[in-house]
């Protein structure tokens, strides 16, 4: 089977979005009327699922996508930590609905109830909510809550370690994925989120973080940001700060998704990555949605990349399953109790 | 003959360092004495560029090197305007007499006073004193003054319009390149300078800085940060965001260098970038100074991974030479006046 371990739900009622306006609104003068979540019914969310992520999977020929809500739509800097986690719950409950609607399409990812400065209680207890509560299998991370101002200590800072503890506990991979930037400097999709990605790789390169969690266990989507372009100056970095060799160290808790859109880039990482590294992601319909004229085919139809690679069956099927199955192991066992 | 693009003193007499320490001491305590730049002998330059780059052009065989103060060292986020002017002309003038010693092998690329919230005028001052005075052929400009707070203007925002009216006036391009970092989200060498490369070419392509300047001229060094490995990503991006197709556009005006250490990531450079835009580069004695211990050969060696691309040699002579002699008219002018 394929699964796409990067998919958002960019694609949800109107109404979700109009509730979250009508939060930030009510946040900017509290003398409006408090919102609630929009109601949305079943046939809105299968009309939206089957028109666009269910019938691409059918059309590129993928089986599952690890589904989360839009991040760009996180926003974790707007509003305050009270705003966060009501439209962090509403997210994630849709998301809920649509793995109810379509359990052997989608699994849940959640996102989590940041926001600049606050402490992470909010976050574990929504991490602990969807994994036990609605049967999700991983979460997002946001590195930098604040929207582009990078604020918030790096991911290897202890004050991240009790959501790490949780995330061990529940046995569940982070996808280290950033939100919109309301910093000019930075194209949220252009800049932050390539950014983020290799910003995240080189703290984990600098720090210890996996010898107090060997468990813990991060997707850095888009390719791994740089990274891989670059490996020849993080492994020599590696080695000049005295870190140990980057297979013995990061590689281990550290995996990379194959959204990088064209054919070079995807060459390049699975010549440079380890295969057991690499992750079948498309995010589709994501941040590039356009037919790449020199293909013909949809830039974030990656499932055609990894089919183009000279590799044996065995070694795909790593990439775009059993990987997957191995980073989530709560999918796994999902995967396994269904068809048994 | 082969020019390397990208090189900085990295090996300046330590009294230069201790300069600085004295500067910036001074800065923090008005009541010390205010310290003058050392006095430095020739013979002090000499042993620090003989033992060093100019060794190891001879042994890796480049013959000329644009020449820049230390990139990590500029700081223009520690002390304030004042302090950044005599830093920056005590670094030009030690990079000036570089070149005066060794004309054939170097040739002057300045650094520039910049303060965050300062505005360019003294930057304007000192790269024309550094041009016109100092013979200097290009200089290098930091998109982030803050060193890792990101709270300048973007490169296409009118803020940088009068200095790149001058760049434009004086014929010389700049090389986007930030300094250290004061965020601890981001290593210097292993996250901002990559992200600040992908940063400033994103920027490009939402502008329209080209359309008011269509002969200015920019260098992104370490590759183009990440943008050769997501060249479909800002594919689809520009043509998502309706703007030109990349190569009638940016491309016109924007150049990568070959500090990519890796022998897969320069293969990935020159199979998506269009050879005319491909500068050699090596950043040696930089970031990365050891053994790749897979080649036996230092990562920075760069000259090794253009010469096993499978290129005609008109095609590695662009990426040697002629390339640089475009975008750098004032060098080029040097090279025929020297060797008509």
């Amino acid at each position: 089977m394929i699964i796409d371990c990067h998919g958002h739900y960019t694609t949800a009622p109107a109404s979700h979005a109009q509730f979250r306006e009508r939060q930030l609104a009510w946040f900017a003068n509290p003398a409006l009327p408090a919102p609630t979540p929009a109601v949305i019914g079943d046939d809105e969310i299968r009309e939206t699922i089957e028109m666009n992520q269910l019938a691409l999977q059918r059309k590129r020929g993928s089986d599952l996508t690890l589904f989360s809500p839009r991040a760009s739509a996180m926003g974790h800097h707007e509003g305050d930590e009270t705003v966060s986690l009501s439209w962090t719950r509403a997210c994630n409950d849709l998301i809920g609905r649509v793995v109810e609607l379509y359990p052997d399409n989608f699994a849940g990812v959640c996102q989590l109830p940041q926001s600049p400065g606050a402490p992470l209680a909010a976050s574990i207890t929504e991490l602990e909510r969807c994994v036990r509560g609605l049967g999700f299998v991983g979460c997002n991370l946001n590195p930098d809550p604040s929207g582009g101002h990078w604020t918030a200590p790096p991911l290897t800072d202890r004050h991240w370690y009790p959501l790490y503890e949780k995330m061990v506990e529940l046995d569940v991979p982070a996808m280290v994925h950033v939100s919109a930037s309301c910093n000019p400097n930075f194209h949220a999709t252009g800049a932050h989120y390539i950014n983020a990605d290799t910003t995240a790789f080189m703290q984990f390169v600098q720090g210890d973080l996996f010898r107090d969690f060997p468990t813990l266990r991060f997707v850095i989507p888009h390719g791994g940001g740089a990274v891989p372009y670059h490996w020849g100056r993080y492994r020599g970095l590696a080695d000049m700060l005295k870190r140990p060799p980057l297979a013995e160290h990061v590689m281990r808790n550290v995996f990379f998704d194959t959204c990088v859109y064209h054919q070079p880039g995807i060459d390049l990482l699975v010549r440079v990555i380890d295969l057991g590294n690499i992750l079948f992601g498309s995010e589709m319909i994501g941040a590039v949605r356009g037919v790449d004229p020199e293909t013909g085919h949809y830039f974030d139809d990656t499932r055609r990349y990894i089919d183009a690679l000279a590799l044996d069956e065995r070694d795909k099927r790593r990439i775009f399953e059993s990987n997957a199955r191995r980073v989530y192991p709560r999918l796994d066992a999902r995967l396994k109790g269904r068809r048994p």
